[in-house]
């Protein structure tokens, strides 16, 4: 068993490689072994990996972090069972790797066929939170990549007892231990390093705030792919608000919206809503201030409030456009679905939502809108891998290139183009 | 009718933006109608765009540029109305805009699909080939997207005027003139401002040299997708060899692969051969060097060369591993396809051929080399949008994300998310 503790990130990058070598030819039944010996591995090191983690919660406490990013950090016996859990449902996702396309015989009497393999070494980069460790290596492993992890300095020593319980299972099922390998050092320095090794890493997939994607983009030469960071509307249509069953549904789905995870990037953050339903307003704004909710609205949605007694304050410009990741909602009044439109192209790209029950309106909105999701009559929250039906994500995409909205399994490959002739030269 | 002219590069980009809104939900009948107009539109101006381009031609000449540069940005009537006959064809081919996978309905009642859409906004940027301005125009409007073009200084002339021309026949169609915006101001700030204008283009593509990539690989915050650089291997096996009729066929894929286009990127740049198959390398060799080509072998197929009478020189280590562009090929000795395969590991990524009777071995090549094209017993010269299918291509990318290998229509295009539901809410 070697250690990459004293390497370099190029060294890293270079054994990534190799290992991605066996890993892309891997039959579908030995990944899967392989995430079951991951996970069984994790249980029966569950002292170490609790020790390991109990010095960087001493060490975050005696730091000062604050309690909530702390929480974030803290791995117990049950967590620790669901992260392993979690890498056997990985290991029943279908396998993407190896489909090929119908074979095409083309005029020069070529065969033609794409075969989708996968990326090849995964770079990627997060924050605090080290059930991430194991999950984007379940991810990795399982569609075939290897993966260079860069986690957060609070994490050090719960990353390095996770790597080398998956190493360990790794080696004990006859493959490369580096197909995973975390960086230790935590210097920015050796972050840089790798989104700068563009002839060894095939992609750079950044978990985490704003400023980490900012930075990845501002500074990698390798591709990234850049997620989760995004403002969320929904657009509420007076037709949806004309039978007091749809005003309930309205103030569900927008309360779900805001409140069952604020801090999720698929959380509203503004609410456009059509000046034929401002009526509807006070019901739905009460029931999000109910739960902790502090409302910004223009002057004819705080007018609405304000008459009907309900808490709010006036937004400026700079609540319209912004992701708040906390109990904040901006409402803003329009005077039809066009206006929405508008203000959705400028503001929007990561999920957007209609209410309405007039058909015509719903279609115009899912073609208009230029987002990674577009719904309609349904909670933004819809927009995760596990909901749509992806088993389970890595993150959620909010560009355009390669991937868009949940990354599953699929979006961690690519084709290649495969070509059989038979001494066929090109006139 | 507006000019681009005196606009700055993130002015395009906001103009650029709203005609892409435009131009995503236009129908497939719309925009075909829209390149017959540009095509008659070129027709129509015949003597403008040469006049324009005869000013580039004598600014070259002037210049002391080399024969075959000016060769390349020269423009007359038959090349322009290729050009125009060009643009038809993009607009007969399928259009994959508005594809929808099959609805999905999971298990909370929402319906899922993937609806595919335009990019958005393109930025190309290119040296001095004037019909690539066109080529990509189509392209971009057949997919819905609008582009901003960057090419080289020497068309500058030729580039407006194409321009003017695309500008005026998208607005006789009642289509924005804006879809289609050259950078006029050939200063390398302005295509640096282009490459970091994320907020607003959604993907850079760069046709040109290895320093083109290199830079804006270094230098954009929009992603890049890298293309058309890479080096080339035919790994000929000595089962390729035992029949006569086969030694044939080899003779004529080498010389193919190598000749037919020299400058093209999926031109033949290192020849490795089994050691059993060196008794082919002279009849392969000498029908090289009859079109002129140069080649630089190690000790075993030099000595091979020397004793059949064959010129060739020996190799250096820089010989392996460089795309040649030219009349130019290297030749290596190795003792199996695992040697062939882990040459390939190091040096490949682009096109790769085996020449083969063992299907096993086809196939173990197939799946190890993990390039944008691998072929058995072909011509790398068939790893073209228009050979394999695609019908037209805007480049050839040679990364793994978004796509792969010739890049046609499709690969102009990405999907969204679309979830419809009932008043679903999140669990």
């Amino acid at each position: 068993m070697t250690t990459t503790g004293t390497l370099t990130v190029r060294e890293m990058g270079v054994r990534a490689r190799r290992a991605a070598r066996v890993l892309r030819s891997l039959p579908t039944a030995r990944k899967a072994s392989a995430l079951h010996a991951v996970a069984r591995e994790l249980r029966a090191r569950e002292a170490d990996i609790l020790a390991a983690n109990a010095r960087d919660v001493a060490a975050a406490e005696g730091a000062g972090l604050p309690a909530h990013m702390v929480a974030r950090l803290r791995l117990d016996a049950p967590s620790l069972a669901a992260i392993a859990s979690d890498v056997e449902a990985v290991a029943r996702l279908p396998d993407p790797v190896g489909e090929t396309t119908p074979e095409e015989v083309r005029p020069t009497g070529i065969r033609v066929s794409r075969r989708r393999v996968p990326l090849g070494v995964l770079g990627v980069i997060y924050e605090s939170r080290p059930n991430v460790t194991v999950d984007v290596s379940a991810l990795a492993l399982m569609s075939g990549n290897a993966a260079i992890l860069r986690g957060g300095k609070e994490t050090v020593n719960s990353n390095a007892a996770l790597e080398a319980a998956i190493r360990a299972a790794l080696e004990a099922e006859g493959l490369p231990g580096d197909a995973i390998q975390v960086i230790r050092d935590p210097a920015r320095e050796r972050m840089l390093e790798l989104l700068r090794l563009d002839d060894l890493v095939d992609a750079i997939i950044p978990r985490g705030g704003a400023g980490l994607h900012r930075y990845c983009v501002e500074n990698a030469t390798v591709p990234v792919i850049v997620g989760g960071i995004g403002v969320v509307h929904i657009y509420l249509d007076e037709s949806f608000t004309r039978d007091p069953a749809d005003v309930e549904r309205a103030v569900a789905i927008i309360r779900n919206a805001k409140v069952q995870k604020p801090s999720a990037c698929n959380a509203l953050d503004t609410l456009l809503i059509h000046e034929g339903a401002l009526p509807a307003l006070p019901a739905i704004a009460r029931n999000l201030t109910l739960h902790g909710v502090t409302l910004r609205a223009d002057p004819p949605a705080l007018a609405t409030l304000q008459g009907a007694g309900v808490q709010a304050e006036l937004a400026t410009d700079a609540d319209y456009g912004t992701e708040f990741l906390a109990l904040t909602a901006s409402i803003r009044t329009v005077s039809g679905l066009g206006e929405a439109l508008d203000f959705i192209a400028a503001h929007g790209n990561h999920t957007d939502v209609i209410l309405t029950r007039d058909s015509a309106q719903a279609e115009r909105f899912v073609q208009d809108v230029d987002s990674a999701a577009v719904m309609v009559n349904a909670s933004p929250r819809f927009n995760d891998g596990g909901q749509l039906g992806l088993g389970a994500e890595v993150a959620i995409s909010t560009q355009k290139l390669h991937a868009r909205g949940p990354m599953g399994l699929r979006e961690l490959t690519t084709t290649k183009w495969v070509v059989v002739g038979e001494g066929q030269v090109r006139e």
